[in-house]
């Protein structure tokens, strides 16, 4: 059944795209069949490489005619199998639209294709003396994959999520309509806000094929602060203070002295004051020196106040660059300390991440098992890893059952939600459906079916 | 007919709701038939005053079954008729939902009513150093008011629009289901984004019944400057000189002379400096003075070198009110100096703005009616008022939609949208039909009739 399929595929796109942006049989890498976290296995029966908003819209006219599955990856860099062709059928690869389309200094924006990567936007803008803020910690994700899951970053605290800094995306829907949603204007009370209900929704709604960012001026400024403390608690009780002290941070990060020795293991490498229990790692940013020293002044005081050890003003180019790069490399290094892991990304209000933190660190003693976390505690979203470390099969799927369904459960009692960040895809499918009224989920599906009434578009994630 | 169906749903609403909650007949007042605008008048067939999600969703379920037509209304302060019952029906008044529910300082949120004034959240969150920065002109607006239209205001060109200070929405589904959306985090990568969706649907999708606003610490700091031009160009071709210097001013106001002359006749006052072309109004703020002084003089020195007749900072209180008070009456002013008129709310990208104020000032001419306009040039969005002054009833409506189908037009041909923060509403259908493609309107549609398949919420308005 599975071949007769997969000729068909390829014979009806055969018609509509040149052969050679067409992948069959073993033409289709293992890489196809799973995503970063590398839970999920399952290969597409046809790989299409797009090269334009055209061809996507071809290939979904004839998935939407023939019923055909369609499932979209980018550099395949998500965390909950979101780009997993599931249902086999047809997978459209847009890592190959990678351009950079437009730079418009007079309207501060840049239009590019969903395949440009993070690390290049950041490249292209910052040099031209533009910042485009958001700054997830995956820097060879694909811009279309942001956009797919909302990607949050460690800049939210002051500048927002992806959300924010779009201002226009090309989408194809399922039936192949092209729609171009949103525009260069900086406010919109226009109907309907399609643009926003695309943003997140993780490819089961529309495909985007092209995304207008929002840029700001690049700040002339900056400076990081590495801030050690006695306790979790200690590190955490300053958010709030430093927050209602009114300076916002740019990056307001947490991690625990676990986090590090991983990575100096991963990397044998030595991180700067590796001995403290937990640290807060913040950056400011401005347009003057005056601007920025004032605010990290302020915060190194209140923090002293509060139970800091001590201070580090990361001003040695060397040295903050160390910091940085290890906090970018905590999720890489707990992988390499285990033979599998599985993640969370709960994300609760501000004032309960001490009550969340406190949980994991209960139930990793109370199930015997390892739940390194670290992350955004500005924006009450840390990522925990579950490890396997040596766990039989068995056990390993019961414990981990066990610990997801206790830290979702607290996290919807905290008032929290599934995701902060990393979406839902078919990893945190249950959870969301426990996380959900009745009547939110009702009208998330009444929407899908409005907009894919027979299911094509990256079936089975989300809802 | 009328008048039967009238009894019907009282009588039908009683069994739900105290009669002391049921308006009918000459209980309803002629306020309930028009908004600010006063372009279109229908009156109810029955008003319901409600005072809780409850009384909404009891009122929505009886509604439901029985395919009576609902529209909500707040202050009754819009100007595209988005609240007017046109096919009768219930009206929900919400201004009795006036409760501020909470002031969280640990999540930096305010969880309010739907009915509370734009001038109570001020007064109340200010006082207590707390800011909610979306700063619409109308300060009798209710928020509820405010999100249905994501109402932007003269701080969006810093902080954003209502949309962007939207934690949490409680709202009452078509079929009467009550749904929470969003939280008290402040990131979100959990399933679609209804929460936005709502935003801005001006009462078609759903009823806001709550909302927990995001605040920010209030800035200890704030400078206005008024800075004359002799003409509009060299007014606004400072915008995007400031904008790229990395200052970002918390509000960039431009008006031409005639709205200060207007404002004059209006008040009986005198605005400072009123012999000029054209003006740019700006504010900063900031949490230390050497912050804003900084900024305001860089833009200071800017426009200097640009073309500015002199450049005023308000640093005497009472001068400061009156200009920004003068601001915020220019509306009512302009009102005042005609007969009737209508407003267009097109925003075009920044860039393009010169080209459409003098597009306005030639349609103006070739037509030889009055098109004043003023606003917030940062954000590509000005207002201009078509005003009628003595024409005929025929020629009024000629030369009206004249001037509107180029306006609209031109707005298109500039890549602007129809509306930047007013909305839709009634007044505005035709021209978001001629905006926007069928591919977009088409999945706009399939998603109302989704939500809301018997098309009983706010009936006949944005699509």
């Amino acid at each position: 059944m599975e071949s007769t399929k997969q000729i068909d595929i390829l014979a009806l796109l055969k018609d509509v795209l040149p052969k050679e942006q067409l992948l069959s049989g073993d033409e289709i890498s293992e890489d196809y069949g799973h995503d970063e976290m590398g839970t999920y296995f399952h290969l597409p029966d046809l790989v299409v490489k797009a090269k334009s908003t055209e061809d996507v819209s071809a290939v979904m006219k004839v998935a939407y005619a023939q019923n055909i599955p369609v499932v979209v990856r980018g550099a395949g860099t998500g965390l909950v199998g979101g780009s997993i062709a599931v249902k086999g059928g047809i997978l459209i690869d847009l890592s190959g639209m990678n351009q950079i389309k437009e730079l418009d200094e007079d309207n501060l924006t840049l239009t590019v294709d969903p395949g440009v990567l993070l690390m290049d936007i950041k490249s292209f803008t910052e040099e031209k003396g533009f910042f485009y803020p958001p700054d997830p910690g995956e820097k060879s994700a694909t811009i279309g994959g942001n956009i797919s899951t909302n990607a949050g970053g460690m800049r939210a605290i002051k500048y927002g999520v992806t959300r924010d800094f779009i201002r226009a995306l090309t989408v194809v829907a399922p039936n192949g309509d092209v729609m171009h949603l949103g525009g260069k204007v900086v406010k919109n009370s226009s109907g309907y806000d399609l643009k926003d209900l695309v943003i997140g929704s993780e490819g089961t709604l529309g495909i985007v094929t092209e995304a207008t960012l929002k840029l700001i001026m690049l700040p002339t400024v900056t400076t990081s602060l590495l801030i050690p403390f006695e306790s979790f608690e200690g590190a955490i009780k300053n958010v709030p203070v430093i927050l209602r002290s009114g300076i916002v941070p740019t990056a307001m990060e947490f991690f625990e002295n676990n986090s590090v020795k991983f990575w100096e293991i991963f990397t044998n490498k030595v991180f700067p004051e590796d001995n403290h229990t937990a640290y807060l790692l913040l950056s400011f940013d401005g347009q003057t020196t005056e601007e920025v020293e004032g605010a990290y002044e302020k915060v190194a005081e209140i923090c002293l106040d509060n139970g800091a050890e001590d201070v580090y003003v990361l001003d040695d180019d060397g040295q903050r660059d160390t910091v940085w790069t290890a906090r970018g490399a905590f999720l890489e290094a707990i992988k390499n300390s285990t033979t599998e892991m599985e993640e969370a990304d709960v994300v609760v209000p501000r004032s309960k991440i001490v009550d969340f933190i406190q949980f994991t660190h209960d139930t990793s003693k109370s199930e015997a098992i390892r739940i390194p976390g670290f992350g955004h505690v500005g924006d009450g979203n840390l990522h925990f890893y579950i490890c396997r470390d040596d766990l039989d099969d068995q056990t390993w799927q019961a414990k981990l059952n066990t610990v997801f369904d206790a830290m979702y459960a607290e996290g919807r009692k905290l008032g929290g939600q599934v995701s902060g960040e990393h979406g839902i895809g078919m990893a945190k499918r249950k959870y969301l459906n426990l996380a959900l009224e009745d009547s939110t989920l009702n009208m998330m599906r009444a929407i899908k079916k409005a907009v894919d009434p027979n299911n094509i578009l990256n079936p089975e994630k989300v809802i």
